[in-house]
């Protein structure tokens, strides 16, 4: 059934957005505020069955400058108009860049996409929050620097969003996801905060130490609805004397759980220092081939057939991409030490190849680049395992402990769900530090299929409930789910909420920035009616 | 002059502290409440001179159990007494175990001092408020545990009170200051919060992935009185290969710079992972001797007694203990490149020596037990620098970036005031990474002498606030001056400030939890005329 009906926010006439925009409009240019249905087609989850989706905003203002966001904050607040940061516009797997609530008017940070500072002595950049992760590294190539930004798998995505939303990169600094320091942000009010030492005017260590005087916000404000970061400081690493992207590979699907411990005790030796991933067959199948190269039966796909990929992409059924980063003599010492112990566990193995800085940019495997702060979109094809083109996927993201214990009880619960719901299981471990890691589930659907996006994201709710219910808690959640990812969290009658709640409704009394957001609505939408049902 | 009056808190009679008190001792035991003056006696700076302090506490409370913090919590809102939370009551430097309002009752954590539990595979261990130094080390060695703790110069310290002032260890967890994971903490109303995935029942990684879904406020409760922190993860290092303590003399005080940039060097690469020490004479002297065994002259001491020492003691202008861990051919291939790195400057020269895990605990020199976990109290003979036995010191500790010059700068700065002031300089730096460093001072005086204690608090003061200008922020600050370090974190307005307050405001709106910490005092006290002139 297809929405027609015109966007408005809950609480608002018509009238009211109208002079909203109108205001936004004088404040920051006619060019920079759009509502016409072209403009705003990017700000849906794009895997959801055309159509289906409720919450889908009014209008996208694109601010140039911090003292244009304050204006647009303080203009939404007068009129009760909800805005939902965006920063490159991407979030695939967790629901894309839509809003939660219908009429929300999209703050899209495409036109605030400078790379401030990079100061090569002490290794950081100051971004905006515009910045893909193409032109951060476009600005280091540029300034000629001999330093190396930890990325994600696709280069579109933006530097501080993914920060903001707890995301996922691979190199040294990506440990604890402890790569940024320093957030400027725009108050609810439109007031304007400096996290860390930024609270000193002309402090020097407002991008190099996290801390400054008295309690730190900064975290406060990460997959959070408090504020709107308009600054971020970024560490950047030397550049290593060598690089060794490494491979494992594991053909008994039984053998994982002594992967996962032999991983733990060499990342808690410092061994290795950054973060691997560790795939299942299907996953990395899925980022070089589609389904229907091997298979076009209904449900999931057999292990015979499984089998037959691994060994014809040469995969087998687990397969671990990570890195050694150092002088040559230290890499030379710690690949020797981890590729004993790991085959030391039967059916493993590992290989290598030390890269000099000259050959990083021209690395064959995208993955290779990736490790080493290549950007680049060669590993978007995931998306398309189920459907081609039309492929989408949704993800269930939970954070276990790093044993083979836990790794074998999630491994169990989560391929069985899969199962039973008729899905290919695409897992993988990603881990966060040498004690926890997250346990991706990649689940794949056609989305010209109803029936099947139906099941993807019913099947995925089941599993966050499940998972729930077990301590395992999501890392990151989708926005369908969000209320229900953060319903798990109910220590002590869900005091995380009513903390966060008492926060939000003291910086955002009109709930403007992000409602919904974490599952942190604030009281003037719930007494609304939000969550909605 | 002397202050006999009963210290009563504002805004409260002689009536209500009686009934509040009385209703604290039905809840916890009579014997857990203590109002008499030896009591009472260590909850003042010790080093004041006798009598001058009128930020003195009217009672002492020592719960068992988190239900009775949160009684005492409640007790303390229905009546408005302040509390102060202690965990073993030290703090000396930053004013010690005081509070901030006449009339406080301090609470102490000396009865909640159980390590609750270890995990040697996960590497953690889950500690009460109250566990020393001491407590730890002896829990980690009772279990027979592989596992170290990067704990701090003197045993007696609390490891969460410690860990909560941003306090500094020494090693590779310390980077950063990221060695705790997970707090639960009692609300100023009662409640109890468990941060990141504790707010989840039954999660296992609670103290192993710091966040959770949504928004962290683990560092909200840092440096802060918007809680009071009753359970924190503790990371624990898996014991490594090899141990080297490490030392670096200079014997030019002008190359000092290049003994920073150097460093930054070797800290970005990684091949130093530890928070070193670098210290300037004086300062290693005063751990070792006293200055009338030197000097016995007012004012500042000259510079040919300064090479004096530096000579006899075999010191250096200034000397850096650091320290390499890991596998014995990593230790050696960093240790040559450092020595080489360190040595290229002039007057330079590294020594160590590698150890096995069964010297650790019988090195004789306490600093190289330090640096491995094995705590003393050895290294307390610094405040007898001045006035032996009656010695004292107040702390000044900015943060400036690792570079050779804004070292350079500080130093000329920090001295010159020093000598200015009459006071000899004891200065050292101990980096918070390979970006920024702590830049101590220690201002050494006679506690006996009233005129000595009132300069040295008087030099303390004007440095907070001659550094604030250039930019230079305190990482931890002394109570005497804790509102006049945090006012110099005045970006836009004191933003950072009316931020705090916002949120003490909703959390605590009668302001009991440590009034005025970290400068932040919320409505009710600031109309009450807080901060005193």
């Amino acid at each position: 059934m297809l929405d027609t009906n015109r966007p408005v926010p809950p609480g608002v006439t018509e009238d009211a957005l109208d002079r909203a925009l109108a205001a936004i409009a004088a404040a920051i240019g006619d060019d920079k505020v759009a509502t016409d249905a072209g403009s705003l087609a990017d700000f849906q989850d794009p895997f959801q069955f055309p159509g289906s989706a409720r919450n889908v905003p009014c209008g996208v203002v694109s601010p140039r400058t911090v003292e244009e966001v304050q204006a647009i904050v303080r203009i939404a607040n007068e009129h009760c108009v909800p805005l939902w940061p965006v920063g490159r516009g991407k979030n695939n797997g967790y629901g894309g860049a839509a809003p939660q609530v219908r009429g929300t008017v999209m703050l899209s940070f495409r036109d605030m996409n400078r790379v401030l500072e990079i100061d090569e002595e002490l290794g950081y950049a100051i971004v905006e929050p515009g910045v893909s992760w193409f032109d951060l590294d476009e600005a280091i190539q540029a300034g000629g620097h001999e330093l190396v930004a930890s990325i994600v798998d696709i280069g579109w995505g933006g530097v501080v969003s993914n920060t903001l939303e707890h995301g996922l990169t691979y190199m040294p600094y990506s440990i604890d996801q402890a790569s940024h320091c320093g957030l400027e942000v725009v108050l609810p009010d439109g007031d304007l905060l400096r996290t860390g030492s930024g609270a000193m005017d002309g402090n020097p260590t407002w991008p190099l130490y996290k801390r400054g005087l008295g309690p730190t916000s900064t975290e406060l404000f990460m997959q959070s609805n408090l504020g709107i970061v308009t600054k971020m400081g970024y560490w950047l690493m030397p550049k290593p004397e060598v690089y060794m992207p490494l491979w494992l590979q594991l053909w008994d699907d039984a053998r994982m759980p002594d992967v996962v411990d032999a991983l733990r005790e060499l990342m808690l030796a410092g061994t290795i220092a950054m973060r691997p991933q560790l795939s299942n067959t299907l996953c990395m199948a899925s980022m070089l081939t589609a389904r229907a190269d091997w298979y076009d039966g209904a449900g999931p796909m057999p292990v015979e057939v499984i089998d037959r990929i691994a060994k014809e992409l040469g995969l087998g059924r687990w397969m671990m991409r990570f890195a050694l980063y150092g002088d040559e003599a230290v890499v030379d010492h710690n690949f020797a030490k981890l590729k004993r112990r790991f085959e030391s566990i039967p059916t493993v193995s590992v290989v290598g190849e030390k890269r000099g800085a000259d050959e990083w940019r021209t690395l064959p495997n995208p993955h290779e680049r990736v490790m080493i702060g290549v950007p680049s979109i060669d590993l978007y094809k995931m998306a398309g395992w189920s459907g081609g083109d039309e492929g989408g996927h949704v993800d269930f993201s939970p954070v276990i402990p790093l044993t083979a214990q836990h790794a074998k009880a999630a491994q169990d619960l989560f391929s069985r769900m899969c199962t039973d719901a008729g899905f290919d299981y695409l897992g993988g471990m990603l881990p966060i530090n040498g004690r926890a890691t997250t346990f991706i589930n990649v689940i794949p659907f056609d989305t010209k299929d109803e029936a099947q996006v139906d099941a993807a994201y019913e099947h995925a709710k089941r599993m966050v409930a499940t998972a729930g219910k077990l301590g395992y808690g999501e890392y990151r959640a989708h926005l369908s789910f969000m209320d229900l990812a953060a319903d798990q969290f109910g220590f002590n009658d869900h005091v995380q909420r009513r903390f966060n709640e008492a926060i939000k409704d003291t910086l955002d009394p009109n709930g403007i920035i992000a409602p919904g957001k974490s599952g942190i609505w604030g009281t003037r939408l719930r007494e609304a009616g939000f969550p909605q049902p």
